[in-house]
């Protein structure tokens, strides 16, 4: 067991790591298999096709960033505060995967959403659950800030899946520019599009 | 040289049809001169690779867009009102995409920003400078409102780049859930991000 095991995660992460540099369309399963330097009737063995494996790297990436939002979205922190700590671990990471790759690679699904979405409906649905939930994480979020009278937004959903499209639509410039700057904007951004004040307390109000 | 540049132009219509459906790297020469209806080697008489289709693909869709942006923010309504008129063409420029085939493709330019620029410096260059230019017709938008006194912000490039990552965000959403609703959260979220006071008064104020 521990051989096969070991093949099915050489398998997901070079299937990771190819699609992260060069998208799903282009890959091919040889190509996954030499990377993962594994025979390839071991593919088949796990995975009963290219698609079937895109769910599960799709799967597996999704269970670590949900982890990671989990955990910044629900400490102790005020709610306004454990958003600005969320915007500000998406641009560490984005910055550390460029200084790995040597390029921003951006976020993986919205990746796949603008490439896949239209052509597998089974990546769509998955994809939407992924957002689905990211926005739904935000919104709780977003709820408390509003009992706390420190947001002014009356449609906490819609707000909060701007948030998401606004982190979407910066981190698509962050890959398009190489260069992971305009995510600063995320928290200024974040805080307008919630109608909240800035923390700091104006001079002279 | 009718018949030639006819073929021309409808290698660039297949190509153009086939990259909004299933993208750029699902793509072989062949296909496209399939679905063009014409031999190979006419292909290669026009182009000289594939790439450099894809550039006169990109080149001639944003002659088409840029005409569109211009006509819409040059024209002689207050600012504010430009940028309006911008996303409602968007959404319904989207709906139309869906109704015809189906689902919304969304952004040509978001599609391969997301699936090529990390592949191809050539195809990054060129998004980079549509992007760019996109940002820079919102700016010259921004500063004429911003002397009218309607927006408060301070730095207009950074707004102006914002207001554009929220529209590819918000239309990355409209392709996933194949449904352009979301994009009528655009205008709101524009004044928004420009620190702009709604139209209307609010009664009693």
């Amino acid at each position: 067991m521990g051989r096969t095991s070991d093949a099915r995660e050489k398998i997901l992460t070079a299937a990771q790591s190819l699609i992260e540099l060069r998208g799903y369309s282009a890959l091919g399963v040889a190509e996954i298999c030499k990377t993962a330097g594994v025979p390839k009737g071991s593919f088949y063995y796990f995975f009963e096709s290219k698609e079937a494996l895109a769910l599960a790297v799709i799967d597996e990436h999704w269970a670590i960033q949900r982890r990671d939002w989990t955990r910044v979205l629900t400490d102790g922190a005020p709610p306004l505060e454990r958003l600005r700590q969320l915007f500000e671990e998406t641009e560490a990471e984005q910055r550390e995967g460029q200084q790995s790759c040597g390029t921003v690679s951006g976020c993986m699904f919205g990746n796949l959403t603008l490439e896949m979405s239209n052509q597998t409906e089974a990546i769509r649905g998955r994809l939407q659950e992924i957002f689905d939930a990211q926005v739904a994480m935000v919104e709780a979020v977003v709820i408390e800030a509003r009992e706390r009278g420190e947001v002014g937004v009356t449609d906490t959903h819609e707000a909060a899946r701007s948030v998401v499209a606004q982190l979407e639509g910066q981190v698509l410039f962050a890959k398009l520019y190489n260069n992971t700057s305009s995510l600063g904007m995320l928290w200024t951004n974040c805080l307008a599009l919630l109608g909240a004040q800035p923390p700091q307390v104006p001079v002279g109000a």
